[in-house]
């Protein structure tokens, strides 16, 4: 199979070359072919290249249809052009068997595709990896400079199985209450404050029956909290067969709080819809993150506190 | 006329009795009979009570029917209670003359009413000041410690003249580029987050062809411009006659911002729509803020930079 692996900006401004440089040398350590799109290292502003440059860009990956489409970093600037992105020809590159990999920003462009049904004719079965990933991107997991590998080697195993379509489960630890659970839904989500503000667009998936994960950094559980409610009272939480919260990180507390936190944001949550809210993906702006397709039929099993999410 | 003035604690937690005290004495010497209401300074964790708590007081409020309900302070806290508000209690407070102040967090309440039309029957004619106002609020316009008045005088002022009857009209400095511009329209909005955490909710009101005043605090301008950004998504913008920004206050800059700024995010916005979006509104967390009268009809005239409103 192809191992072509093309990384890319899509969204905020790569400030320094030596992360994608060193991304570049891990990544064809691990056994991938990658080559770096000519204006990944673009700078407008607070964006990598204008508005027209990045929506280039993403339609010139598109068009190439490698078998990774690896996003540098997020940011902010993928809300920019989802009103002008080809959704045929990102539909194209899945049925040609692009992965498209990323987080946080990356989110945007993700969701959106399945609103706009970009995902390609479905094909099950082994060695299939073309569609969208919610997983590591270039700069955080491949180049960063505090270790040898440039990241976190889980995080990079997981990308590697998941990208060669090896991987078909991931496991992780919840809380307690939900041993036996056992359900079948379409996974989807990614970063919390981005799926939010997609909300009540056209680029929002309409996902019934769907395993919902989410994640968030520098957000305060208040934010946190009223996002989250935003989703329930849209109706969305109450019309998924589980939610399941990633690494929320990053955010300052207030004294004004008074025992109020992540905590209690769950607890009054899962007062308020009766889908089961899990906790513990290991998943957001963390060093170790799963890869997971999105979009895709999976089955959630909770042995006593251990999850699975198989597809 | 009744000067009957409650100060009610429908979101965060008020932490000293101090400012409270001297809102009272402030409003007195205005020429209201305020009085404070029972869980005013009820605690329990980051809120003024807990949700039951909260939602009694707003309750208790809507059947006093004062002429004033003024809100402590925002916060967070009124999305929690939007499902369960009773929102005839609400329009019947409203019919009885009640006038319902505040901005930042109390957004959700004036916006979530206007969408349930708690808004009482329309009584157009002098004197009236029934509604929904976005306008000053106890603690931080009538309670400060650091003037002898409490807060600004210009809020003051025009927050007395909104709740006699006597305010038909406020003037503000716009920028260039809208001389000649005259729409009518409902006028509706308040503060941006807690606007967009509506947006797909049955709280968000459906309102074609207003005028939209926004403003928001803390907020860098890529969150300002992300929240804008789906309003205009969603076909919020377009709908309108007239969008108004007031202050965004308080953020902090990134190093990578590189010119990116509440300027170009204008300017972007701008580009995006044919909605003229004026700037300039005195309105949001600074101490000089209009009241303004939501969900009425008004009037926006420019003449040269001078923007004038009137209903």
């Amino acid at each position: 199979m192809s191992r072509q692996l093309i990384i890319y900006s899509p969204a905020g401004i790569v400030s320094a070359a030596a992360p994608v440089r060193r991304a570049t040398k891990r990544l064809t350590a691990l056994g991938f072919e990658p080559s770096v799109d000519e204006s990944a290292l673009t700078k407008h502003q607070r964006f990598a290249g204008d508005d027209a440059t990045r929506l280039a860009a993403i339609h010139r990956v598109a068009q190439a249809a490698p078998a990774v489409a690896l996003a540098t970093r997020g940011g902010y600037g993928l809300s920019r052009l989802l009103d002008t992105l080809d959704w045929k020809l990102i539909a194209q590159s899945v049925e040609q068997g692009t992965a498209w990999v990323g987080y946080s920003d990356v989110t945007a462009l993700q969701l959106a595709a399945l609103a706009h049904k970009a995902t390609g004719p479905a094909k099950p079965g082994e060695g299939v990896s073309a569609g969208f990933w919610a997983g590591p991107m270039a700069c955080d997991d491949f180049g960063r400079d505090d270790s040898p590998e440039g990241g976190d080697d889980v995080t990079q195993d997981c990308f590697v199985e998941a990208m060669t379509g090896e991987l078909e489960a991931v496991g992780f630890r919840t809380d307690v209450g939900f041993d036996g659970l056992d359900v079948v839904g379409r996974l989807w989500g990614g970063n919390l404050a981005v799926t939010q503000a997609l909300l009540g667009t056209e680029h929002f998936p309409n996902i019934k029956n769907g395993v919902l994960f989410l994640e968030d950094v520098n957000e305060h559980p208040y934010r946190i909290e009223r996002a989250l409610l935003q989703l329930h009272q849209a109706g969305i939480l109450d019309k998924q067969k589980a939610i399941v919260l990633g690494a929320f990180t990053e955010y300052r507390k207030s004294p004004l709080d008074r025992g109020y936190n992540l905590k209690t944001v769950i607890a009054y949550l899962r007062s308020l819809t009766k889908t089961p809210i899990l906790t513990g993906l290991p998943f957001g702006h963390v060093p170790v993150k799963l890869s997971l397709p999105l979009g895709r039929q999976a089955n959630l099993v909770v042995q006593g506190r251990d999850a699975f999410v198989m597809w």
